[in-house]
């Protein structure tokens, strides 16, 4: 996975810094170390007496997550992992009114085959990362959370969401004509089981967030203003327990579900590939697009 | 599978009408092509307009699987599954009280070793298309629906079920002696998890809507009056979702279940024909129709 | 498995009697023969008339789950299964405010190689006949099951649980540091699915009973004083199942979480003993030990 990750930075910093999908947060540029290497996509604070981090997720407006921003946060994601300091990651939103809309569009139109296969390698590795991860992970749900932003959700040790009923969670990918690749498929069921997940998926549902407690795809909900210091509470009760216990027990859950992946990483790589170079896909992309553009103007 | 149908077909028509199975529903015999091969036990009338079809099984008193039932159920879905106008069907029963009662306990009783292995053969195959049908399948439960009954209902997509207290829908096989096979346990599983299925099974339990639905073996409950008209409804909500989409993932869903059958369909078949055929489970056959028969006379 | 048993019946034999560990109950030494191999720690009543027998827990003060209290456990067990006149068995406690805490301590402690690999294999054991009983089994759970008591609990058909606030129920195994066997986990999936297993896991949690019931780790709740009465009420309906057609449903349902454990069975013993030899564990155990005996001075 080393090489992997090399890949993607050499990629990143090829590619240069892109001002205009920066600037959120009113941060500095620059002025966090553990910034510099990305392009301030993700702002993470290390509470070091807590042992605890908050990547808060920056990529505005609505968090897509776009070659650059997953490389980013996979980086950053390694750096709290190798930090013996870290213990625990509460994962959140610096846009407003969303967690993450998922995949960049942006990265599915118009683009070379191989760049395809990169931005979907990424995609892959942001999941095996944040779903084995060593550290107690925590989604902070202050937003909407639809397809891959749903996924990050579901990688997470627990999910708290704020209660606000223009919010929706969930795996809609059936209802824009795409299919969940099957290890979405397999986070879901191991979250909410195999019925609520098989309708869930075959009518590409988003749930409120009472649905979404309901069916177990959030633990807990919680006022907006209290999303984030639930987390930390929730946060400090999960260290109490010890770090080599817990961690041979997730892996102990979760590794069947990885080893599917890794035995079909190649061809899942190329399903991708083949399905999102058709002239249809491409198509309905592109009118997609144009929908979206209609709507902001 | 053709070849299986096939089968079914050359035997149907080798057996000729049955009449005195057929007439239920006021219907003219011939009037209806579609119902013009089979023994008018199956009534389709498709909607061409909404590409949706109402499947009312119509062999009197209780619906009963037999074989010749069976062998019309499936050439009309593969009819409609061929069918481009037809996107999706609504099984339910033109029986009162009843939508179905399971396997014909006169197939498996003084017959040959071949008629066994033919008629096991068109439960599987019965299963096979109803769980991995492409069309979207809605089950309009206005009746009772034990054991294979309960396993058509499982197959769909969606499960509606009249609130009628005398109603009742499980897998009851353990109460007769016998062994639902492990097909038919895999579907509950897939439906209702492991736990709520081992009860079931190992006790043979019958559920009353308000329990159906508590544990999910069926999606919603309505007055009896208003199970179609909710089905057709429910139906209009997966039709907007695009076919091809909600198909695979269907599919990526249904697969693996679908492929331990095919795995084990011999063996299957086998265990099905030693185990009917044994002295000990004959005899208790015979006592059951005896009491049926005690009951109705 | 026999030569697993003759084995554990010579190290018993070998072992001699130890008084002061039996004694509850005020059964009279000797009296009943069926406890004249054993030390007393099993009381078993056997009612032929409804072909039902009890096996009280009486290892006292905590029920721990000691190689000689799982030897007796083992022995007592296979008798009734061979007892074609008991057709099921209610699983309780004589201990007072505990069902059982689990596995003894002291058998991890301070031991020879040899030793913890033959504790193990009688931990395996006593899972793997009381996960594939051809009897009804019953927990009748009168007190507090942490662990490896919880573990019996869900190995049994039917969970009955004192409805008493300061009891809890759970694999706690996390919070001491120590990670629950794969095959502890895989049975906790099988009753509570994956989510709810991946939580109580990771956090060690344990349940009060309210908790307990709502995410289904035991099936009902009754007054303390009505525990046996309903247990006794609820194996009578399990009863009015015929035998043969529920003992092949239930190995149905459980053969494949049975066949992963005898399929790792020698590697689940070596991983047992390179965790429990290892110094810092020893050090923590003796730390533990020291705390409780601190407790009850």
């Amino acid at each position: 996975m080393a090489a992997v990750v090399g890949s993607l930075v050499r990629r990143l910093l090829r590619s240069g810094p892109r001002p205009g999908l920066c600037g959120a947060g009113g941060r500095e540029p620059g002025a966090a170390p553990r910034r510099a290497i990305g392009h301030g996509q993700v702002a993470v604070e290390l509470d070091s007496s807590a042992g605890v981090a908050v990547m808060k997720m920056e990529n505005l407006p609505v968090n897509s997550l776009s070659l650059d921003f997953l490389t980013e946060f996979l980086i950053s994601l390694e750096k709290l992992e190798n930090d013996r300091g870290c213990r625990g990651v509460i994962l959140t939103s610096g846009a407003p009114k969303i967690f993450s809309a998922g995949l960049d569009i942006m990265e599915m139109y118009g683009k070379s085959t191989e760049h395809y296969a990169e931005f979907w390698k990424a995609v892959q590795e942001m999941w095996l990362r944040l779903y084995q991860s060593n550290m107690v992970t925590i989604a902070a749900i202050n937003g909407s959370s639809p397809a891959g932003g749903c996924l990050m959700a579901m990688c997470c040790d627990y999910r708290i969401m704020a209660e606000n009923p223009k919010y929706s969670i969930g795996l809609n990918e059936t209802q824009l004509g795409i299919v969940a690749p099957f290890w979405f498929k397999d986070t879901m069921v191991n979250t909410i089981g195999n019925r609520a997940t098989e309708r869930s998926l075959e009518l590409g549902l988003l749930y409120s967030p009472p649905e979404a407690h309901k069916i177990g795809l959030v633990d807990q909900l919680v006022p907006e203003e209290k999303v984030q210091s639930t987390a930390a509470a929730v946060m400090s009760q999960w260290l109490a327990i010890p770090d080599h216990a817990r961690q041979i027990t997730k892996s102990m859950m979760r590794k069947p579900t990885v080893d599917r992946l890794l035995a079909h990483r190649e061809s899942d790589i190329q399903n991708f590939v083949s399905f999102i170079t058709k002239d249809s896909i491409q198509k309905s992309l592109q009118m997609y697009m144009e929908m979206l553009k209609q709507r902001r103007g």
